[in-house]
């Protein structure tokens, strides 16, 4: 079944803060196999609602949404699971997972860890 | 010169938000030799003025601000050097340096690629 993962970050009015974003995007999807999107929750485009309607056109069946964010607060738990149960009920030919934020990740919290020792000047024990 | 490393993350209303980074950092502070805080910006306590204020009162004459944030938008290019330019008046014998977030650092772009990867069944070419 045709798939497609979006990297859905918070969105901001700022364009300085959406650049790492999508200079990020740009350079995972040349690396990769998988189609790639990069969407917002609010603030910014292209949204997540756009994004959907824009895979689903192109015939994708089957999309996971992986959050760009450190921790899952009222965002995650509510505002984004309620637009994607609006998303589901217009588009339902298409099957649409919420993964758990990367930050979640415990390959995530490792590398970060890694990142606050050596700001420390330390070596993390193994 | 006594030395400590703030963690500093944005902060929310919401506890479920604030868990991880808690988490994070308890985890994180048992395993470094480094003095390290967690503060959020706003929204949350301690905030980035308590904990310097405390860390100062302990002696500590030399802080580093991490900011756990994915990119530097608004709060990092504005909000927080202000925050950070009056607790230098404030403090004038401790050294307040803010660095840039932990988005930026090599080694966590390349972390959450991988993460991205694994959730798409690929494996990244290195």
């Amino acid at each position: 079944m045709s798939y497609s993962l979006i990297l859905l970050a918070h969105g901001s009015s700022d364009p300085a803060w959406r650049a790492p974003f999508e200079r990020f995007h740009e350079a995972l999807a040349t690396r990769m196999q998988t189609s790639l999107k990069l969407a917002y929750m609010e603030l910014s485009e292209p949204s997540l609602e756009s994004s959907v309607a824009e895979l689903t056109s192109a015939g994708i069946r089957r999309i996971e949404i992986l959050p760009l964010f450190f921790a899952a607060g009222r965002h995650l738990r509510k505002d984004v699971p309620a637009q994607v149960e609006a998303l589901r009920a217009n588009h339902p030919d298409t099957e649409l997972t919420l993964l758990p934020p990367v930050g979640e990740h415990p390959a995530f919290i490792e590398a970060l860890a890694a990142v606050v020792a050596e700001q420390a000047g330390e070596a993390l024990p193994t």
